[in-house]
C-alpha cells in the first residue's frame, strides 16, 4: 500500500492515456499547449469518474496524479482529439430514401418526386409506422455509426413524427438510449414544427390548427424531455411569424432555441435567431451579411451542414464568410434521410476544408468546441480540460493533420465516451 | 460419394456465395440479369481456382454446379458488386504531405511551397531515400486500405523514382506486393516521365537529357515489369512533343499506354492519346468537346480523378460530358500524396454522383468494367461473369444504392479476392 495513494496533492485516477504523439486539448490557454488548437506533444491525460482529471505532458503525470488505481490505456504513437460534437442531426426515423435520391439526381423533377409520395412525408409515414422498438434499433445502429467514427455527442431531432404520439416515441426513444451505456452523449430536441404534417395540408387554415397544436400541446408536453426547441423556418416549411410564436412560447417554457434559418433562401429566420437569441442557427446558405452581423451580435453560433450540399448538389456556404464576420462557426452533419445520410463528422471536416474555403483548425474547432457552443456544452464537452467529460478519439496516425488530407475513410483508432472504450458492435 | 459428383453437366465448384439479396453482375445481358446493372434478385455465384463459374439465381445453383467439396459463404441478405477496379493510382512512395496541403488551404501560393522544397520534389527525394523493405511496408497498408473498401485491382505507378535504380526499386516493390496473397491484384505503370528530376532542372538541354534516359535506358529496362508506359503531358510536366517520343517508344516495346491529359490546362494530352491509340487519357478537366470526340472515335477511355479536385478545391470534370459525347469513362482515386489522399472509391463513387453529373449507375460502371477497360482487362475483370476473376464486394446493406446516397463511409463488409475472403490486418 502506498502511503500516499490518498495524498490531496496527488488526486487519485481511474483512468489515464499515454503514448500520445499529440494531445491535441483544443484548449490553448492550458499550461504547454502549443497553437490554436492547444497541441501537447507526448501529452497524456487523466480521468475520474469519467471526467478529466489533468491533462498536460506524460512526463509530469505520474508527478500530478496517483495511478494507483487506474486503468491505463497506452495510445501507441497516435493523435488524439476531443471527440466531434455534432450538435445537428435527426437520426431517429425509419424508412430510407436511396430511391429518392437517385431518381433526383437522374433527373426526375422535385414536383413528380412529391407526387409519388417520396420526400419527408414518406418518412413522416414510415416512422409513424414504426413502433418505438424498431425506431429504438435503428437510431441505435446509427449512434453505433457515428460513434466509430469518432462522434461522441449528438443533437437529435424529433420531426418525423408531427402527432404527439409520434413525436413522444421520438423523444422516447432518445431518452432510452441516453440511458444505454455505450452510446454518444444525446441532445434532444424538439422539431414539431419540421413540416406541414400530411392530415393539416387540406385547407389553408389547418396551418395555423397545426401550429397551435405545436404551441399548445405539444412544447408544454416536453418541455422536460427536450433540451432545445427548433423550426425549420423556410419557404415551404414554416414562417418567420410561425417561428416567432413557436419560439417564444418554447423559451418561457424553458427550451433554449435553435432555428434552420436561410437553407433555400433568404427565409428571415437567421434575423430571428438573432432576434430571440437562440442559441444557433442552422445551414444559413442564404444569409446576407447583414444578418450574419447580427447573429454575432447576439452570440448565435452559425451551425453549418455541408453534407446537404453534398447530397442536393448545391453551392457550399462558406465557411470564411461566417468567420470574417466575427460569427462562431459549428459544423454538423444534419444526418437525415432525405439530404445529409452521413454520420462521418471527419468527412464533414473535409469538406468545410475542400469546399468552405475554412483551415483545418477552423474545421477542428467548429467541429468540437463550436458544436459544444451550439448545444449550450462549452462547459461539459468540446475540448480537452479538467472538469470537462473524458469524450475523446485516438486516431490511427500520430498526426491530426492527415484529417481532411487523407480524406473518405475513417481515420478514428478507438472512441472514447465518459472513459470508457467505445466498442463497436 | 455422390455418383454425379463429377457430372461434366454439374462442374464442382470450389466456393458459393449464396444469401445475396441483390447481385450486381453489371453483365446486362446474363439470363435474368435486370436493369444496365445486370442485377440478379436473390443471386448466388460460383466458383472454381478463383474464377467465376456460374452465377445466377440462386434457386438454380445446385442444379448448376455440383456444391459437394465448396466453401460456402453466406451473404446474410446483403447487395454484391464486382470488386472496385482503381485504374489510377500512385500508391508506392514515402513520406507524406500533409503540412503542403493545410499550408496551401491556408493561403500559401504555390510558388512559396516550391520554394519551401515542398510538391512533387519532396515525395521524389522521400522515396530516393527509403529502401525497398520501407517502401513494400508503406505500400502494403495502403493496398490493404484498398481492400478494405471493396478495390481489388489496383493500377499502380512509378514517378516518384525518376532514376533508373529507384524506379527500379518501385517497380520491384509492385512486382513483389502482386505475388502476396491476400491483396488486391495489382497492375503496375511506369511513368518515368511524371515530372523532370532535380537534377535535370539546371540547364535548359536537360530536359531532352531525361527524355533520352527515359527512351533509351529506363523504357527497355521496365518492359517485362510495367505493363504501361504512362507521361505526365501538361504545362510545367513534359510537352505533347515529348510525350509522343517516349510513348511511341512505349509501344514499340510492348506497352500499352495511358496519358495524364489536359488535369491544368489545354495540354493537347488527348489529342495525343487519341492519335497513338491509348488504353486511357486521363484527367481530361480542360478537354475540348472536339478531343472527347477524337478520343471516343479512336476508343479511348476517359478516365476522371475527382479526388484531385476535391483535393485542390478545383472545379469537378464533368462525368454527363463525356457520357454525353460518348466517351466510355472510368472513374479511379488517383490516390497519391499530393493531390489526392483517398483510397475509397466508394467516394469517388458518390463524387461523381454529387459534382459530376453522373447517376449511380453510370459511376458504379464507371468504377468497375469502366477501369476494368482503362486497364486492357474487361475479359477478366469488372463485371460478375462466368470466367472472370472471383472478386467481389459484399456491402453491409442489402441494396447497392445505399452507395453514393449514404456516404462518407465504408459501406464493405467483405472483400472477396479470387475466391478468398480479405481479412483486415
Amino acid at each position: 500500500m502506498r502511503p500516499d495513494a490518498s495524498s490531496p496533492h496527488r488526486p487519485p485516477a481511474d483512468w489515464a492515456l499515454t503514448g500520445v504523439s499529440r494531445l491535441v486539448t483544443m484548449a490553448p490557454h492550458l499550461p504547454g499547449a502549443v497553437g490554436t488548437l492547444g497541441v501537447i506533444a507526448h501529452g497524456a491525460l487523466a480521468a475520474r469518474a469519467g471526467r478529466i482529471l489533468w491533462v498536460g505532458p506524460e512526463a509530469a503525470l505520474t508527478e500530478a496524479v496517483d495511478l494507483a488505481g487506474a486503468t491505463r490505456l497506452e495510445a501507441g504513437g497516435c493523435a488524439v482529439l476531443p471527440g466531434f460534437v455534432d450538435s445537428h442531426t435527426h437520426f431517429v426515423f425509419a424508412g430510407d430514401r436511396a430511391e429518392e435520391f437517385h431518381l433526383r439526381h437522374a433527373g426526375v423533377s422535385y414536383e413528380e418526386l412529391a407526387r409519388q409520395g417520396r420526400g419527408i412525408l414518406s418518412t413522416v409515414r414510415a416512422t409513424r409506422a414504426a413502433s418505438e422498438e424498431e425506431l429504438r434499433a435503428l437510431a441505435r445502429v446509427r449512434l453505433r455509426g457515428f460513434a466509430t467514427h469518432g462522434t461522441t455527442t449528438v443533437e437529435g431531432k424529433t420531426g418525423y413524427g408531427l402527432d404527439v404520439a409520434s413525436e413522444t416515441r421520438c423523444l422516447a426513444v432518445m431518452g432510452e438510449l441516453a440511458r444505454e451505456p455505450g452510446l454518444p452523449t444525446i441532445i434532444p430536441t424538439f422539431l414539431g414544427a419540421h413540416t406541414l404534417p400530411p392530415e393539416y395540408r387540406a385547407d389553408p387554415r389547418d396551418r395555423e390548427r397545426y401550429v397551435d397544436l405545436v404551441i399548445e400541446e405539444m412544447l408544454p408536453a416536453f418541455a422536460g424531455q427536450a433540451r432545445f426547441c427548433d423550426v425549420f423556418c423556410e419557404r415551404g416549411a414554416f414562417t418567420v411569424e410561425e417561428a416567432r410564436r413557436i419560439l417564444e412560447r418554447a423559451r418561457t417554457l424553458g427550451y433554449a432555441l435553435k432555428l434552420h434559418a436561410n437553407q433555400l433562401g433568404p427565409s428571415g429566420g437567421a434575423r430571428l435567431a438573432a432576434e430571440l437569441g437562440a442559441t444557433s442557427a442552422d445551414h444559413l446558405d442564404f444569409a446576407t451579411d447583414a444578418e450574419l452581423d447580427l447573429l454575432r451580435e447576439a452570440g448565435v453560433v452559425g451551425t453549418l451542414l455541408p453534407g446537404c450540399s453534398f447530397t442536393l448538389s448545391a453551392p457550399y456556404p462558406s465557411g470564411r464568410r461566417l468567420r470574417d464576420r466575427g460569427v462562431r462557426v459549428a459544423l454538423a452533419t444534419d444526418f437525415n434521410p432525405g439530404t445529409s445520410y452521413c454520420e462521418n463528422m471527419q468527412l464533414i471536416v473535409a469538406l468545410a476544408v475542400s469546399a468552405m474555403g475554412m483551415t483545418l483548425e477552423e474545421a477542428l474547432i467548429a467541429a468540437t468546441r463550436g458544436g459544444a457552443r451550439a448545444l449550450d456544452l462549452e462547459r461539459e464537452i468540446g475540448s480537452l480540460e479538467p472538469g470537462k467529460r473524458c469524450d475523446l478519439v485516438l486516431l490511427d496516425t500520430p498526426d491530426e493533420r492527415a484529417l481532411a488530407y487523407h480524406f473518405g475513410v475513417n481515420l478514428v483508432a478507438r472512441t472514447i465516451l465518459g472513459g470508457q472504450v467505445y466498442t463497436a458492435l
